[in-house]
């Protein structure tokens, strides 16, 4: 394989190497309550202001709580979050950068702002009614959405689903402040296994003595293609002389737009994949990163890079337009498709890491099987975008052998039989004579 | 004056300081081409494909080439352009991060894209068909403009005037390479005078062996309240052991929204300000900035510091709301009045500069004369804001005593009468029976 061939194509991928290994060190921030302070926490708690906040809140609570956004150590207060809008990035104390691209912040209505009046410290309250977490030394500012959208997304056209589902219905302030979660966040989904912590992660890294580990981020069913990336990726960390490459196939388990695998269906096809064998399970981990989705591309795989370095990867792969979308209202890609690679590569804060090309992997029809694309016999190879693999799947009609180990593919077709099954069920829609 | 207080309300401003006197050295970029190699160079790019640019792409050659943008050596290629975009900065070779906030950038269209085809270099010819510059290893990439306006102000809401003047009727490609510039710039409209270049204001203030040089940026007349804060500056930097600070007013000179208040104007303003002694003229220098104006807030105010830092300032005085306007479609300012100052503070690149907080200027009605704002008895303060100056100017009423000194206001006031006779002159709008 060429080294010097650049990443292009549908399944044009690149791996973003990292000499840190880890580079918080012991510095990862742990916000969660200890658990002989919880009881106090938790009477302390109950006597605060309350502010009641939303599954996608409590999704973002989650993620600060264990250090994925570390050094943050609560919903960002206006100094940070201007940072984040205008630079990515924020400065520490020692004039170094580190990469913080999404606002991560928490928003609440006139009346909240106006119940919290001066208190310092409120108290968040989760959808179920049981207290979550201690805000402190909070600052309110104003959420001018519109700025927001704006510089987050670069686009304020309707449709961009983590807008809809979480700003448009959000009040018009942010309250930022330190948090001290007062228990671990659990979903009791059946998935809680898998969403290991960035420590441990890292202990598990450590107890499999890694000495390099490779970061996948997916929001979608693995194909061969990808397994092939992964599998190759892992070949050359062992050409490049490391001696035990572990692999982090990590799908995202927060919010996610609507006609997205749900996670639960996703977590069984990936099982499928290292069933049958197409990844080695003695060399792959497969765990849940529990942030949500924005579809912000360039600005959000930074985020994505960066919180897996915060768990202990320091090779992070990735893809064409990642978290991209369709533009919402016009007939195009929202960003250019090579921007999330060129914008990670060029990030403050994120100035280790370094690009490994990848050549393009599509369908081979001679050998049937996913291969690296080959120019010189370019009408053998065909390109399976997700969309065409989402056809496929809805009209039961089976991909080209080798595009999918079997038994991932059941999952996908059973989940799609399933959504027919309950769309054919409901009641048809009342159409005005 | 308490040095603790920060600044607010319609005049609060702010000094901030850099430790840098001279922060680029020798290293300031200069495109202009010797005068001996000018020939040789005017036929080679007679040779070369031709771009036809506009006037306020020729004012930012003119930025561009006399180094106000240095490093930046020509129009941004693709790289560039995403830093400025996503990061508001540049990583510079040595690792370290210039501030970039504004994307300086050629547009071209579909013809003259085709026209170009394969040729490393182009010619730029300035709207009077003359041959201004050459290009040298160009990129061109795509032009996405609603993300370049998004992320650039913040909103796309219609309305924006660089945006409506400069970007919508622009092509869908940007040009990026290295300038060389075939003659400096001149405007011939009798202010080129004015028009001093970083190495020349550098020089200048060599001349008058200045320890320290604050830079004023405005795009308004100068009222009272402005020059008391510049001249209290100077009493404070003397006060810090400064011997000899000098005031570099500096007004910017390049495209304006057609209701401010047009350049010769301004300039014929400025002169009185000083010939009235609102000003010393023994410690000020006037001078036009080139630059073109975004009215881009935050993201815009950096890029105004960061250019007259190349010129030789070590100050910077910033207000409330730098750079901002009325949202173009909503009932309210387009940018928090705050976030200017704190962005600015915190801005990649400027990390050398500190705030030095100054207090509310306003019309003391009792003094009647513009003081800094007693909130002991507010009741005798008077916020002149700058749309009441201009409808005072308009109707020929006159503002408070001392509120302007009389030559400068007179000079406004006869540009308002001379913009009446002119609208009184226009055949009436034929209305539709």
């Amino acid at each position: 394989m060429s080294s010097s061939s650049s990443a292009t194509g549908s399944k044009g991928i690149s791996v973003i190497k990292s000499s840190l290994i880890d580079p918080d060190g012991g510095s990862l921030v742990d916000l969660v309550v200890p658990e002989k302070e919880r009881a106090s926490k938790r009477a302390e708690a109950e006597a605060l202001p309350k502010l009641r906040v939303g599954q996608i809140d409590l999704e973002w609570v989650h993620v600060i709580s264990e250090g994925w956004a570390s050094p943050l150590r609560g919903f960002m207060r206006e100094d940070e979050y201007l940072q984040c809008l205008h630079f990515n990035s924020m400065r520490l104390g020692d004039g170094t950068f580190v990469n913080m691209s999404l606002p991560i912040v928490l928003a609440i209505g006139d009346k909240d702002k106006e119940k919290i009046g001066t208190s310092s410290d409120v108290s968040l309250v989760g959808p179920q009614g049981d207290l979550v977490a201690i805000l402190r030394r909070v600052q309110i500012y104003k959420h001018n959405k519109e700025e927001r959208i704006a510089r987050t997304w670069g686009t304020t056209a309707p449709g961009l689903p983590y807008v809809e589902e979480v700003i448009t219905p959000a009040g018009n302030w942010l309250i930022g402040g330190d948090l001290e979660v007062i228990q671990p966040i659990k979903y009791n989904d059946g998935l809680d296994h898998y969403r290991l912590s960035p420590r441990e992660l890292r202990k598990e890294f450590d107890k499999r003595q890694a000495d390099a580990v490779f970061a996948f981020q997916l929001r979608n069913p693995v194909h061969n293609g990808h397994a092939l990336l992964m599998n190759d990726t892992r070949k050359r960390l062992l050409e490049m002389g490391y001696k035990n490459p572990i692999l982090l196939l990590h799908p995202l388990g927060g919010y996610t737009k609507a006609d997205d695998v749900p996670l639960d269906v996703r977590m069984e096809q990936h099982s499928k994949v290292l069933e049958d064998g197409v990844l080695d399970p003695e060399t792959t981990i497969v765990s849940i990163f529990p942030s949500p989705m924005h579809y912000a591309g360039p600005t959000e795989v930074q985020w994505h890079a960066k919180a897996r370095i915060n768990a202990g990867a320091n090779f992070y792969i990735v893809g064409r337009d990642p978290a991209g979308m369709s533009h919402p209202t016009e007939k195009r890609d929202l960003y250019d498709p090579d921007h999330g690679k060129k914008v990670l590569s060029m990030a403050p804060g994120l100035e280790k890491l370094n690009i490994l090309p990848f050549r393009v992997a599509a369908y081979d029809m001679v050998e049937k099987k996913m291969a690296f694309f080959d120019p010189s016999r370019a009408k053998d190879f065909l390109f399976i975008s997700g969309t065409k693999m989402r056809t496929f799947a809805r009209s039961g009609e089976n991909p080209p052998d080798g595009f999918m180990c079997p038994g991932g593919w059941e999952v996908l077709v059973n989940y799609y039989k399933s959504l027919q099954a309950e769309e054919t069920s409901q009641p048809p829609a009342v159409v005005p004579a």
